[in-house]
């Protein structure tokens, strides 16, 4: 069993858009990543419910009927099946949570690796 | 879709040891709880990796064979059948993540409602 610290662990990532796997939890991979001055296409998670936690700065969550800004400290959820996309302007290092074989190059940016 | 402030949402908790659901995700409830010098028994999830994410504070997660700390912006997962107690001293305030049907009174200190 490991101590991941979020903030030390994320600030070792030396790329954008490069997800680094810290923890598996029935299931789910806890990733973070480092985003800046990305939006991705609005896009559909079928089968999993995605948490979006921001470790140290902010971004939007939009749907098709909101844009939810989320601050340092704080999470959304977004239930599967719910089209979304994240908007990040300034420099944002995010925590990730979601089923396994959820993420992949088209809905993440660009590196995810499984 | 609800943001979540942490620290916001820990801080508004009046009582010791009492559970407030902040989220589901694939199956699992997010609780946070403010704790404060309390050591549980060693006991078994059998079903559910479990996650202690401090957000604020610190407290000693133990094994029959470790005695980890972990402070303030860091988690540690317990994987499911892996017996384990968290030690706190002074008060903490955690963010917890484990499938539905995991905590009950007798795990989790006293006041859990499903």
């Amino acid at each position: 069993m490991e101590v991941i610290n979020l903030l030390t662990e994320v600030n070792k990532i030396t790329e954008l858009y490069t997800y680094k796997k810290v923890g598996f939890l029935n299931g789910n991979i806890l990733s973070i990543v480092q985003v800046e001055n990305r939006t991705l296409d609005f896009h559909v998670h079928e089968n999993s419910d995605e948490l979006f936690y921001v470790i140290e700065g902010s971004f939007y969550l939009e749907t098709k009927k909101n844009k939810t800004k989320v601050n340092t400290g704080e999470f959304i959820i977004v239930p599967k099946g719910v089209k979304h996309r994240p908007v990040v302007t300034d420099l944002t290092n995010f925590l990730m949570i979601e089923l396994s074989g959820t993420l992949n190059k088209e809905n993440s940016g660009d590196l995810y690796e499984e």
